[in-house]
């Protein structure tokens, strides 16, 4: 096994990554900013090691700095964590130059899987379901129309050069078609200069379905079950849970053949995660995957018992996985809340400041994941999630009592938190009921406004 | 469901069962003496009622404050927790005549099972196995040799009478018997003017094994494994786990058997614990029966998955176990460490003083049970136990790994605790290994002197 393992993130994930190898008897290197000398992670880790000024990308984006201070301390493998470098593919190439193992895929892999448009190409090329849509660009209304009653309406008609909601309209039926369409296409043409449109089918209300996925070096692969990640907010998760209430054991199956279907598409290695969207008739479709370990792992942990940090240790330094897809079971519900810190009454703006007072929840099935501590003082400079609530009970009925006991006793002073909000989420029906989708949290805030 | 229970307790055992209750809805009073006016669970309870100043005759075993708490805030049922009053058959009795449910056995169970002698002559009447010995005093060398004969040797010679060593021989033979009878009758009639002797086996370093048992009012009782508490100091539990390394599938079902059978004996109801030790021939002996909720039961309910407060809760209003026999599976392994506020430099002493900085470990597999926070003023009064650090892994050693990983994490300062002596005693290469007893601690103690 790895004798040194340095670290390329900051935060509750570093402690996170810090932890696993303290339990595998690794040596760890921190790498810090300025801004985070006294962070839990620089001193937490055996090691720590000054990368730079504050801006990421003069310290935790800084790939010669964190090269050198791997080499220096003589750390054999680098474990990015999420954000920053880990999904960089010259960073990862950069660490094979250099003989240092780059705790997750190749850069090659997370180059086919970062080109959104070659990554759908892949999917339709092996039969994993991607969004219906034109194949290529169109610019007349009748080839239009034929897509659109080939894929069902609602459709969304799209400017190729878009972005911003500029030439998009959402059609559901034939007899608005030619209209809308040129409707977007001269606002395609007024904004872009360019009258390429596209057809996609528009999906009402999704949920946002993610799977996890092992895959190790000699071909094995298996998933680690779904994480049901609706509630988002401007598509920033902020609770996920696993299972998800819509998925039964026949569509965990072949969700989870779809997922490691992908996973082989591109001879993936490593921890990854496929990203669905699952419409109301439970008909899935592949958006993206990501190539590194998630914020929200804990929740495929709690529920699997796999330690997925571990695990991506033990693939990166070439162990065959020691699990088969027969021996991933599902027990119970667990549940993560992101707690960030910002100001739910202006617009959720970063709340940078020193904690004052702490008081984490704890007991039966409660798991905080942070670096968190009485007197630290949060940057402005980083993302402002700053603990991770991590909640597993028997069923989600249980999970959600603790969340809601927990969320309750959650103390943090000195800047502002969104805890009350996720407070308010929890306690509502519809959170309760499981019936909600990617639109919730803005449904939520219109009706408080209201 | 009981709308409202007062826990007449304090710390973090006060802690748990607040926060079980809130999972379960039901609304909680905290009692608190003067001097826990700031204390955790007074400020977490949703109302809290002082019952009196600092020694817990005033106030924690102030029986009639507790009932007009009680009464007066219209709770419909007491949680006595451990200690105090928790195994008070007066209070049981007071409970039951105010019409308050003492959450817990009857006074007469209580009565029954408190009573040492009475508890060994119940057990002998059931079969359940108690530590072989005289049935009654003896003055006879000669009748002593018959009883030693009968039980095998070493055997233990001791007055009737006795207590802190006086009058007591350990015998590993025959020919010694004679001879230490009667030094050991000398010695117990100078220091205690009585002549009545008592033989019993002698365990040679033997293991402290518990089973804990839920019993509902329906004559219902399953048990919950076991729990090997036997790095002990001074009689005093430190690390406790579950499932003990000692005991396989076979023994588990005879000693669960036994411990079963134990409590039917008495008609048992709600939680409690079977004391045994065992032998180094795997032979067990009844010793003692708690008739309460024990500090080290998150153990069983980190490997059962069973919620012990919310069950005992459940049977205390009547319902009847959900779970049989068959559905408790023992999965992994868990450890639970107590943190001490004393000072192992000075024999232990209670280091009580404020706590000015503190950081709990957290993260995967990590359960933190206390009543700490920040500027939390330890008082001299009660218990030094101030935290239970349990660790969860998929077996004993990743269980042990996370032990040494987050007690090396572990901060809490402003006062003396005995962290670092558990981090000696979890790497020690015996209890790595499994190979520990009741003298353990002592031993290891010893080693350091020299």
């Amino acid at each position: 096994m790895f004798k040194k393992i340095l670290i390329a993130n900051r935060g509750e994930i570093a402690v996170r990554i810090i932890r696993a190898c303290r339990e595998m008897g690794i040596q760890t290197v921190a790498v810090y900013s300025e801004m985070d000398k006294e962070a839990l992670h620089t001193q937490l880790a055996d090691e720590a090691v000054c990368i730079g000024p504050a801006p990421a990308k003069n310290s935790y984006l800084n790939m010669e700095n964190i090269i050198n201070a791997t080499l220096l301390t003589g750390a054999e493998a680098i474990h990015p964590g999420f954000g920053f470098l880990s999904e960089n593919s010259k960073f990862a190439k950069m660490c094979k130059q250099c003989q240092i193992t780059f705790i997750g895929p190749s850069s090659e892999i997370i180059d086919k899987m970062g080109n959104k448009a070659e990554a759908r190409k892949t999917m339709m090329e092996v039969g994993v379901p991607i969004i219906p849509g034109s194949k290529e660009p169109i610019t007349a209304a009748e080839d239009g129309i034929d897509i659109a009653k080939e894929i069902g309406y609602p459709v969304i008609i799209k400017a190729s050069a878009g972005g911003g909601g500029k030439g998009m309209r959402i059609v559901n039926s034939e007899e608005e078609f030619i209209n809308s369409f040129k409707m977007a296409q001269k606002e395609a043409m007024n904004s872009f200069s360019d009258d390429h449109m596209y057809i996609e089918k528009y999906l009402v209300n999704p949920r946002h379905i993610e799977f996890q996925i092992l895959a190790d070096e000699f071909g094995n692969v298996i998933h680690l079950g779904e994480r049901d990640c609706s509630i988002q907010r401007r598509h920033q998760k902020l609770i996920e849970e696993s299972p998800s209430v819509v998925i039964d054991e026949d569509l965990r199956t072949r969700m989870g053949d779809a997922a490691i279907l992908a996973a082989h598409a591109v001879k993936y290695t490593n921890a990854g995660t496929i990203e669905f969207l699952l419409d109301k008739n439970k008909d899935f479709y592949f958006i993206e995957m990501n190539t590194r370990i998630q914020v929200e792992h804990p929740v495929s942990e709690m529920v699997t018992g796999i330690d997925l940090i571990k695990e991506q240790i033990n693939i990166a330094f070439g162990n065959p996985l020691e699990i088969t897809q027969k021996d991933v079971k599902i027990t119970g519900h667990a549940i993560e809340c992101r707690i960030n810190a910002e100001d739910p009454d202006h617009n959720f703006r970063p709340s940078p400041g020193t904690i004052e007072n702490l008081h984490l929840p704890g007991g039966n099935g409660i798991r905080i994941d942070s670096a968190l501590f009485c007197g630290y003082k949060i940057p402005p400079t980083y993302d402002s999630m700053i603990a991770k609530l991590i909640v597993y009970g028997r069923d989600r009925e249980e999970a959600i009592k603790k969340l809601r006991s927990s969320l309750g006793e959650f103390i943090v002073q000195g800047v502002k938190t969104n805890i009350d909000f996720q407070y308010k989420i929890i306690n509502h029906p519809k959170f309760q009921a499981g019936n909600v989708d990617t639109h919730f949290v803005q449904e939520l805030m219109s009706e408080e406004e209201n």
